[in-house]
């Protein structure tokens, strides 16, 4: 265990719904500001917006440039890099502005992060639409974090609702191109990769479901064989390693025995096996976490929201539980595995 | 409308489990039994398991050959092939023998609806592990249905969860085979099946949301292109000819618009695309329904559910449900298509 507190970015996101007020109730969160030296990267009026709509007057240092002060527990600092006042957009609309803002922010977090100025990122909800308005050439987040941190390993998307996890295989990829996909490394990679990353977040030994690929997992060979080719032989050679991996099971039913509590967490194939799931067990509640990059980068998984933009009733509860998530995740050494 | 109440087979399913005790159940309720002219295929030492588990006694005719006694409405006849002692087989296990039983009892209710004695069948639930011991070669019941119906037109799985109803596409096929499958027609196809099955259920004009195939429907092409090139162009015809599909939407958000409401039935492109968010939605309360082909096939969708076997506690609704489904689907003439 590190004893020292992260240090933990946190990235202003879509300006227009409510990122700004997510931001500000989570600053408004005392017993959590002990919990990180907390750096917030945004424009300070998109702050004042959020604190305006939550009914908040936050007493947050704020510098203009980085390294200025340093954050410390209990007192976070805001980066305010004056490139956006609220009032020259529309709210409640994607627009390229508002995508930029929230590109910058993020962009920074992670030139500095590379540079090992924080242990880890949070962001509070991005806009799709508004970042293809402005021109962001990433499919998602996780490839867009690779690049700027120089990251050529192996990472993946997470997906975390109460104490249900979900990993994938394979995630942003046209379906016709995952059974290719699916070799035994790569799944005994994920299983492995899985584990260390639950193990951060304080689970001392994952039970790890490993779903098929094909309906009823194949049918014994009848629907598709890469559960009897691939992926039974990638849970075995896990299971050797002594990782608690188990499977394959059927995608339909894999998730009533995780969602009984019998597993941590479900290792999908490919990505609606587990969205489909996730999305109908109310993941709007839930928290995304990219892992296996040199520093992890949590969110939470529900959107702008732009309805209920500047009206106070956002939910906090999913942007809290993305910063804790960040805490353990930060905080914990990788585990060995036992052999 | 057939104003005639439609003559329907009721196959008894796998008799180690609680499909006795749920054909019990069902005969019990005198209500129903008036609404179609029933006939029940098994052996009666099988129904007087089930009897004896429902803590019933049932009065119904029984004979030993097809054509001694005809169902009337109210009147039920048990067509007692006398084909199995339940007595000599273990309770809650697959075995060949009661396998067996349950294939021959769909069997012979698939061959009198061929020569035109039945409107309907409906059984109740098959264990697919005893048909793999008595050497069943089909690998789904809409298979074999068809083989012994003679029919070689298109023909679909339908799942009805309460007022929410799935159709697929593609079902029990390899993954890797399923995006070479969804051909421009086939889809087209696949809408008005489902528009014509919804009709004969009862549902005046069927709003149809038809899923992509791709993480995010393809996220505009970028994570594949089969809704830009297949998929939209299909539902663009469907809707031309008046047909109220939509889509196509992502899967794993599709789920939730009709859970609240706004669609009555899902077109999935796959299998695991439906199954995953009907079986968390609670689909064992839910019946499955074979249509497409001469006649309509129903069965609940749960299954032989051994660990409450003889115990009287097997819940009927989903048998009640399926039975239900299946006198809609035989009384109603295919309404025409607006165009």
């Amino acid at each position: 265990m590190n004893a020292e507190a992260p240090r933990v970015a946190i990235a202003m996101g879509d300006p227009a719904g409510i990122s700004p007020e997510l931001t500000a109730k989570l600053l408004g969160q005392h017993d959590l500001l002990a919990l990180a030296a907390i750096t917030v990267i945004g424009d300070r009026r998109v702050l004042a917006l959020g604190e305006k709509a939550a009914g908040l007057a936050l007493d947050i240092e704020t510098v203009d440039a980085a390294g200025k002060a340093a954050a410390q527990p209990g007192r976070p600092i805001f980066l305010d890099l004056k490139h956006l006042d609220p009032a020259t957009i529309p709210m409640a609309q994607a627009t390229a502005e508002g995508g930029k803002f929230a590109m910058r922010n993020f962009g920074e977090a992670l030139t500095a992060a590379k540079a090992r100025r924080f242990d880890g990122i949070m962001f509070t909800p991005f806009n799709k639409l508004a970042f293809k308005r402005a021109g962001n050439p990433y499919p998602d987040e996780i490839r867009w974090a690779s690049d700027l941190l120089g990251w050529n390993g192996a990472c993946s998307e997470y997906n975390k609702l109460d104490d249900l996890w979900n990993a994938r295989v394979t995630s942003h990829e046209p379906l016709r191109e995952v059974p290719d996909m699916l070799t035994h490394d790569r799944i005994v990679s994920a299983i492995e990769a899985t584990d260390s990353t639950l193990r951060r977040a304080g689970i001392e030994r994952p039970r790890i479901a490993v779903a098929g690929l094909n309906p009823h997992a194949g049918e014994g060979g009848v629907f598709g064989r890469e559960e009897i080719d691939v992926i039974a032989p990638a849970v075995e050679t896990a299971a050797r390693r002594g990782f608690m991996a188990e499977g394959p099971f059927p995608a339909d039913t894999v998730w009533l025995r995780a969602r009984r509590g019998d597993y941590d967490v479900v290792l999908s194939m490919y990505h609606d096996q587990g969205q489909i799931a996730l999305k109908l067990l109310g993941f709007e509640r839930g928290v995304t976490i990219l892992g296996g990059m040199p520093i992890p980068i949590t969110t939470p998984a529900h959107g702008t929201a732009y309805d209920i933009q500047g009206k106070g009733i956002a939910d906090p509860s999913a942007t809290i539980q993305a910063f804790r998530t960040l805490v353990m995740l930060t905080q914990r050494q990788s585990a060995p595995v036992a052999a």
